[in-house]
């Protein structure tokens, strides 16, 4: 990875003994001041439309940026560096609070949501995953889905700076291979932290907006086609309609989407050094190579066996196999049409690559292509060393050799990520859901794909219909999958919150 | 793990540039002459009922001793000792060919079934795995029974001996831990190979003896006592009626069976070292503590779902819980009740418990309890080392620090293992079976427990409906699971067969 060549903006981090909590809350409370204003936007939108509905976002905007601003006032502080305790703090505790408050708009709208639904919606939003819970999106008020595609925006530009600037530091499951000191020259493309943020948030929007004018000239309206590329760069997988992209059964749109989910799986960091001149960053990306080969595979592989086990016409096979394999693959979740029928072997394929997820440093979640491409090298070490025991044998990534550190901070991952799908999996079956809809509800909500399998939630269906609990465990599931596990699990520890 | 300190009988093991395939073939004539000789037992019990089946079985025993004599004569060859890639190629082999001449009687029987099914009846036997395609086991003949039984006898014992004695010479998954060199005097218990398995091989015997015995007094007949002991130590699942022990519906047997399984799935080391005199080696060893509470959790949590969300009685409740997760977590696969209408949180369980396993050392398969152990010490690591980036953390293991290979042996395992269980999810998925059969058959097969969960593979069905595409899957991976996966997967890489 060569993006790792990157300096992260980084806060300077000192070790401490006692938490003090005062910077973070301030930084919330900047947070949710921002969140406010930009519930405007929802607000004018619904004004345009003539809708009454703006009356909420009013409401909700008043009521966050009272907290947001009560939290800056009484917090204020001079932040000189952040600690390593008070980052961990802040990531897990922004994305809770910031949920917490952009879930308003939904709760006082008349789509006569609970809190939990509503808080669930917003997770999913702010996540990128794209599971809804509500039915009847056709007819929603022009906000609301519109507040839904910001959610969505504003979460896959979050994660982006998060996978860059934050847990590289944190050494969270191997992220720390992007964060090599940078001693080789031509790659201080971006020294300062600024700089970074402002590419990177730049090539984001200009996607945004390449996304929006294609869908908008291949057909869709002004409204579907900015909402849509919201959560299509942003790998979220909201739509306007309960057919998802299936309401428009155009073989153009399918492809386009195709096309911009993908590239919201790559590295976005690639993006900005093919900008700065480097214009084959992309294309000498390993990580980028193993992506698009494993999309490629899994493609031909579903597509092969709807021609030959299903009978389908080669043209439907490649379109569908393709736009669902990126949609799964990229976490965002978009149904171009039910593959929930396609028979078992796409079913168990779908299955798996809810697991997998794309690039690190993009949009989508899941355990990541790198991660992959660290456990093959580690394994062939392995089954050489077996055959060689005195033997030295050392795994490399991208040319540069793994650290033990490394190694284990991904194997830990993984298992830990298994381990979490397991318990996740045992709490949904206490509350009551059938074995597939537990299990595929944990996958999907710790991936960030959107929906599952089954009757209940997969592509076809909705998370309305299950017991409030469950919704709390998958809210949860979904945060702890976004920011990689192991950042909330340190909060639980007892250690953290001792001196 | 004190039990660490006995010393394997190690073949000295060279390294060498190429595969001498002759003392391989040697020790695996040797094998099918046992074999062959071993087919006279089930004989004898056909000839007593006065069933005309004993003629299959003098006709299999005759083609595996002449195999097997003309492989002991032809490959005959001095051998000093075993080079590591021998030692992997007779692991793996020697399954692969004793299950070979081993199905010869259930395909010459009148059960009428293929070769496919044939194999894979006795993989499941010698896999210790338990997972049936005979249906009408209530009417099927002695003889077969009997050879059912035997295979996981042999299969159990065959087991236990390679995890004492080669596998951590392989270095398979962490196994090393069980390789330390016994500088502890106190610890040389039994410092000769031939006394281990001698030792080893005494204990398994009067455990299937103590447990005949115990389910023969609790009412059992004779036969059924024998044959259900031979499938309750080795943990293998075999019984001899379609109901499983449903058949008795006796909490006494259920009790028994619960208790004798358990034992199974523990470290035979320690029985013998109890022997030894060392009273207490049972109940001071760690991964005991770690099994038995796993065991005593799982079965609590289901019994209180069983009172309270189904409606159960309490003695009911506890009895079968008790007997499935004990069933489940020593990888045996018996069936007191068909626990697959139990509802979902049960289900989830039970499915996780499905990759869980007993003690190393043990008749049982899955993961095993001593990697959740040095998992859970890695887990603990890592946040502290998130917590503290520049503290020195060691992780350890029943008081010695886990070293860097070994935590990585481990955790390589613990992803191959899921990762297996995928490949093999999708390829039966490639075969028709849904989802739920393909995700569980998957796990029970590379965990040699024996049923799934569904409709077709769930305790109350059998895995005779299946196409045999899928059985042969099905057979490949009770081995690869039996063998701990990198012993196989060694064999299937290039460098292997390199010079």
């Amino acid at each position: 990875m060569r993006s790792a060549g990157l300096r992260a903006p980084s806060p300077r981090v000192r070790s401490q003994s006692t938490v003090d909590v005062r910077p973070v809350v301030f930084v919330i409370g900047v947070m949710l001041t921002i969140l406010a204003a930009t519930m405007a936007i929802p607000a004018m939108a619904d004004i345009i439309v003539g809708n009454p509905d703006w009356r909420i976002f009013i409401a909700a905007a008043s009521v966050t940026a009272f907290v947001g601003i009560a939290l800056t006032l009484a917090a204020r502080t001079e932040i000189a560096s952040f600690s390593l305790r008070q980052a961990f703090l802040l990531t897990s505790l922004s994305w809770v609070v910031v949920a917490a408050f952009g879930a308003l708009p939904f709760a006082f709208s008349r789509l006569n949501l609970s809190y939990a639904d509503a808080y669930f919606e917003t997770m999913s939003g702010l996540t990128t995953t794209g599971s809804t819970v509500i039915v009847g999106l056709d007819k929603a008020p022009a906000g609301v889905l519109l507040w839904r595609g910001l959610l969505s925006l504003i979460g896959g530009v979050g994660i982006i700076a998060l996978a860059i600037a934050v847990l590289p530091l944190l050494r969270v499951g191997g992220m720390q291979l992007f964060r090599l000191e940078s001693s080789d020259k031509s790659e201080k493309v971006l020294p300062r932290a600024g700089q970074i943020v402002i590419g990177i948030g730049t090539a984001y929007l200009l996607l945004n907006f390449a996304c929006a004018l294609s869908y908008w000239i291949a057909g869709m309206d002004g409204f579907d086609a900015v909402n849509h590329a919201m959560s299509t760069i942003a790998t979220g997988g909201f739509t306007t309609s309960d057919s998802s992209f299936g309401k428009y059964d155009s073989p153009l749109l399918d492809g386009l989407a195709t096309v911009f989910m993908l590239m919201g799986g790559m590295t976005f960091t690639l993006f900005l050094r093919m900008y700065q001149g480097e214009h084959l960053a992309l294309w000498r990306d390993k990580q980028t190579h193993a992506y698009l080969g494993t999309f490629a595979a899994f493609a031909a592989a579903i597509a092969t066996w709807l021609v030959l086990a299903e009978g389908k016409e080669i043209g439907f096979a490649v379109r569908h196999a393709a736009f669902t394999v990126s949609s799964v693959i990229t976490t965002t979740g978009f149904a171009s049409t039910d593959w929930g029928v396609w028979g078992p072997f796409p079913l168990v394929l779908i299955f798996m690559l809810t697991f997998v997820g794309g690039c690190s440093g993009s949009t989508s979640g899941g355990i990541k292509i790198f991660r992959f491409q660290v456990l093959f090298q580690i394994g062939r070490t392995q089954i050489r060393q077996a055959l060689q025991p005195s033997g030295v044998f050392i795994s490399k990534y991208d040319r540069k050799p793994i650290s033990d550190a490394v190694a284990q901070s991904v194997l830990a991952f993984v298992t830990l990520y298994v381990f979490t799908w397991a318990m996740a999996s045992a709490a949904l079956g206490l509350c009551g859901l059938d074995l597939i809809t537990a299990l595929t509800g944990a996958a999907t909500a710790l991936g960030n794909v959107g929906p599952g399998l089954g009757e209940i939630i997969g592509p076809a269906g909705t998370f309305a219909p299950l017991p409030t609990s469950a919704k709390w465990i998958l809210s949860f599931a979904m945060l702890l999958g976004r920011l990689e596990l192991i950042t909330v699990f340190v909060l639980l520890s007892r250690r953290f919150w001792r001196s």
